[in-house]
């Protein structure tokens, strides 16, 4: 790419300068770079939300896009930074856990670690590794420096145990993994564990139950009123709780981590 | 263009991946693309105000400019998706009336459904059309495809009806339209029609009266000391009140939707 | 730079289109000039936090940036637009003190009115000289037009005045100037002082006191258990008081302006 795209993913908010400095970082090294915020609002230091965000999002962009994610609550400890390269896509970020959902989907992923301190710059600070070390990593190689250059192969890098759901008979318990901007409710039952099932069972229609509330399972938004619960499989490929132009989130009081239950709807 | 603008405009937020995504699958298809938001904070499902800030707005972008506003609440319903050209710009957006400030101001615009499968992504969504749809129908845009093939000329699409003001005499009875996030209260009543009004009456001041308050109109924040309110003329054309160094919103309580009446000040 | 960059920073928010106003005038003008957002979340009005936003980021962007900075209580009165150049950089903001961080850092800085109405847009609103005045220029002068021919050389620009701290004895005086979002307190006393007191002092460990609490100065956030406060040298090479994995400002119920202290530690 003569314009190669820099994906930046952090918890740094957008009311200070903290992205904006990596960007500065990425352009002095790189001019012909092109940073694009996947978002800077990640919940602070939440690892496991940025993780999905990065797997919900990441295929979307072009193959050879360099992804730089910075949620990384134990910057200034002895905690490593590595590079995970797939066959389209490398991954800059702190050892620890964030590319699960990434690495989950692709076993041919290569990892490694950062740590040659040649492509750092000069001054390292124990608060800001995102822009001390891991911007100019991503800019020297989208600049086409070989990742050999880097640091060596590892093997023994962090994973966060993803949340399965799990299959009982007609049912699938799953858990809700994230909350979107406008309150919809997203589930870790696939759209695949989900078609299996009803494939399974034959007949009947589905409801997902939360929070003591029983909510249909339907194709579109367009199949329930404004204002009513649906859930959907959604355009990430997950089964969702919506509410129809308004947040499934306030209506249900729900929020991530709390059960879920999928099963043929009672009559 | 040899960089194309895409200007972007949704109610999406910034925490989640949405708009994100959008730019990734751009960047797949047009790598020389160049997106701008214009915001993604427009209050979720608010046609009208998504609508009144690309009437702000658009002029000051360059001929050539492609809008992509996806402020959506029927997605995966049956709504289609629109191709405005005007003169200088194209707009992508959904057929529910989202274009209508900007329509009124250019009556040779040329409105066609963006009907061709071939311009969309494979595998389309029901919840994200503005990445699976408008996304991709933008970017080949952008390319130079000719704006025939993507479907045809209609003439059905949807509009708002306008909130005009209202001529009494010597008042205008007019509404607010739009709170920035200054808290200055944007009113429907345009500079020409305020000078209209003023050419006619000939002599004397005016001001707007506000939840029975009477604010002068001035020429500017000048005019006023620190934490008074005012109206005048602002940026954007229209009859705005504001209060020097505050938010105008929070002092009088208004929001939009509230009536103003703009007449001859009282002695 | 053949995609010089404009890093832009106001206290406009993100939920309207005034930045994006921006953009699309410097679009406009210099096609390739590639606007990078430094914040547009300053606090309004806030001149002293973006002075300081603008010296903790600006020198990590490429040298040729220019900076066009939009906070500016005093639209549409008769305060002037300037034009500061360093060796390496230019900045172009109201004169209003907002440079001032930077000016003191760099002496030989000179100082231009941007007074030639030959650069600004034809038409001048009384609200929005960001967009009218100040992205022209910043276009204008992206495009390699040299800055002598925007106006005249000044030396009576406004400046605010340095919150410098005190060395007393074996203790600094000293007060937060910002927090960021994550809740950090950045004070004041910079690096270089805290060397020399500790030079000085020769044995024993130093603290901050704010609040009536005595918060350790340590070398790395690793030092400390999460939950738990600290000191350390910051990246921008300030002491700032932070809490590990959490905010220090919701911990201590501090905020700028509040006066800390720093002292050898008591046994």
């Amino acid at each position: 790419m003569d314009q190669p795209i820099i994906a930046i993913l952090t918890d740094f908010g957008d009311q200070d300068f903290f992205t904006a400095s990596m960007k500065g970082v990425i352009a002095g090294i790189n001019p012909h770079a092109r940073p694009i915020d996947i978002t800077n609002k990640v919940p602070p230091f939440d690892i496991a939300a940025a993780s999905f965000i990065l797997k919900a999002s990441y295929k979307y962009f072009p193959s050879g896009t360099i992804f730089l994610v910075v949620v990384d609550p134990g910057v200034g400890t002895s905690r490593r930074i590595i590079i995970a390269q797939s066959q389209g896509y490398t991954f800059i970020a702190p050892d620890n856990g964030v590319l699960s959902w990434v690495m989950e989907e692709d076993e041919e992923i290569v990892v490694r670690e950062a740590a040659s301190e040649h492509y750092f710059l000069q001054e390292i600070s124990r608060t800001f590794e995102g822009r001390d070390k891991m911007a100019p990593v991503a800019a020297w190689l989208s600049k086409g420096i070989q990742v050999e250059n880097f640091g060596p192969v590892i093997d023994d890098y962090h994973t966060m145990e993803a949340a399965r759901p799990e299959r009982e008979g007609n049912k699938i318990w799953g858990r809700i993994i994230y909350q979107d901007g406008f309150g919809n409710l997203i589930t870790n039952i696939s759209e695949k564990e989900y078609l299996e099932l009803t494939r399974e069972v034959g007949e009947g229609s589905f409801a997902i139950s939360l929070q003591e509330k029983e909510i249909p399972v339907r194709e579109s938004y367009e199949s329930v009123e404004k204002g009513q619960l649906l859930s959907l499989v959604n355009g990430q490929g997950y089964i969702e709780i919506a509410k129809r132009q308004g947040s499934a989130a306030d209506d249900t009081k729900s929020k991530p981590g709390d059960p879920v239950l999928l099963t043929v709807k009672r009559e």
